[in-house]
């Protein structure tokens, strides 16, 4: 995946030396993996259009902005979010040192392995789960246990590093548009330091363009050392209404072109959509079950219901995985 | 000053064309208002070492995060926070829809011209004035208020624009250290969306790289429109211990550099020097009073005590400004 990557970017910037900035992007397919069709075809003339300098539609490239959602838009998100995976883990490796976990919920049902059984206590579960798992520590401890669970662990049904089921038509679109001279950032509902210790190396997005959900920190000496501290607190959650505000927050700009799939991200969509001038907004509708997963309107994970009525209603792209996309991971490519 | 500013970005960018990142810059003077003497020679020692590639001390482009405060580092400070001016300045102009301000204070003071009876209220006065100036509209609204004021407002003692109040020798380090692979942002105590609507045009600094306090800010639709509304509640205060707090949630990663004049800014430069590798502190001393100001331990704005004295402890550069610049404001070259 990250040698793909790689080469990606060697492709991106060797059509970035040759192309000048007035040159339209679409003579290079630098979308291979997609389909032709409506869903490709939308983003090329989108691109092509803010980028070329005769265009009416010209948007110079500090205001390129584009937004990403990241579970289910950038990587996978079945059968749970994989930053939940993460806690759950997390939970199994601190038990030792918490002997009463072994009669404590939701921490008894998940040290049996009934996940199921731990997650029936809805949100404030889930809450004292990712609280006991992403605060307590420094911001630094907290990054090298992120980079080391990502380095070894293993998707519960295809068994491959979560690094390898993020979606190679997506690795190819944030290639595209950054050779086209778009600033791409992360807008997910995810923690912000939880992908800020991978999403460089995996997808190219500099911790600076991570935006997410975070719980407070505070700033303290250490034996003389400065430390910042992760309290069991929320400080902030990037979802929903949350996704323009923490976009205003982080950017300070509004986003030419969004990408996400699931009501979830609606709000940024409407954010994007609503600027003056020429907008880009796309959903990808998991449709695929048999190369990933397919789910929508009833999904507990990733629903798409309210956004996909919106897409319609605004003309927005929806992408339609199993039509759209050549290959879904790059480990379908040999 | 924006011509200034632009040649400056013309010469850096000629500069970096012709340089390889592997070349020291130190070879092209692009410093030309820093008197030759310790303080210059420090920073052209810090920035060769980190961009020669064969340098032990090799910092990577993508590390070479500085931050610099604003208030009195980038521009001055005197005779108060130039953002309290406007605030100011706003509560004169929304006078007449507010009759009973006449009788309610701080307004009533600030009213007649006793700007120093209305902040004899202290903090709670200043929070008021802050928060009826600052909150209640949506952020396009406080752009263009904020833009408007810039464009025209005046400095009460030296009658210039507020943006002619900049620092050549900060304006020419800014084009230095980004012509040498440096990404560098504010990291100010003052309101986050009062700097993003002129800092990109004065000093270079595009939104997303402009962090500093802010309020709470709310989605909402409005006749079908999203919009943000700026509420009357602090959200962050990125000052002291927050301008730590403030760098890792922007941007992730610990700068390599810091800049800073006052107290307010120690903590920062704390968290810059105890990273790995080399790290590089400067704190100018506001140290003349013909040009611009005096003051430092006692000073009720810019207060620069503690910092003082660990800037001598740990060795980290102070600039005099009264001897280490050749020029303070760009008005002074002809």
């Amino acid at each position: 995946m990250e040698i793909t990557y790689k080469q990606r970017i060697i492709a991106a910037a060797i059509f970035c030396a040759i192309a000048s900035t007035t040159v339209n992007a679409q003579t290079a397919d630098l979308l291979p993996s997609w389909n032709e069709g409506k869903a490709k075809q939308s983003i090329t003339d989108f691109v092509g259009k803010v980028t070329k300098a005769s265009s009416p539609d010209f948007v110079p490239p500090s205001e390129r902005i584009a937004t990403f959602d990241n579970d289910g838009t950038l990587w996978a998100e079945q059968p749970m979010y994989f930053q939940l995976l993460f806690a759950l883990d997390r939970v199994k490796a601190l038990a030792p040192q918490h002997p009463e976990w072994k009669s404590k919920e939701p921490f008894a049902s998940l040290l049996r392995g009934d996940v199921k059984g731990a997650l029936a206590g809805g949100e404030p579960a889930i809450g004292q789960i990712v609280m006991i798992t992403h605060a307590g520590m420094t911001t630094e401890e907290f990054e090298k246990i992120v980079k080391d669970w990502i380095a070894t662990a293993k998707h519960p049904t295809t068994k491959r590093p979560y690094t390898e089921m993020v979606y190679q038509p997506m690795l190819e679109l944030l290639a595209y548009l950054r050779a086209n001279g778009f600033k791409t950032f992360i807008v997910s509902g995810g923690g912000i330091e939880f992908m800020r210790a991978w999403t460089e190396k995996v997808y190219g997005f500099p911790p600076e363009q991570v935006i997410g959900s975070s719980g407070k920190t505070k700033f303290e000496m250490r034996d003389g050392k400065p430390v910042l501290v992760k309290l069991p607190e929320i400080n902030f959650i990037d979802d929903k209404n949350g996704k323009p505000v923490g976009i205003q927050q982080h950017i300070g700009r509004r986003p030419i072109a969004a990408f996400g799939n699931s009501d979830g991200d609606l709000q940024m969509l409407q954010w994007t959509a609503a600027g003056s001038g020429p907008r880009f907004c796309l959903y990808l509708h998991h449709t695929d079950a048999e190369r990933e997963w397919a789910y929508d309107r009833t999904s507990h994970i990733g629903k798409l219901d309210k956004g996909l009525d919106e897409a319609s209603a605004k003309g927005w792209t929806v992408v339609d995985m199993k039509k759209d996309w050549k290959v879904v991971f790059p480990f379908e490519q040999k």
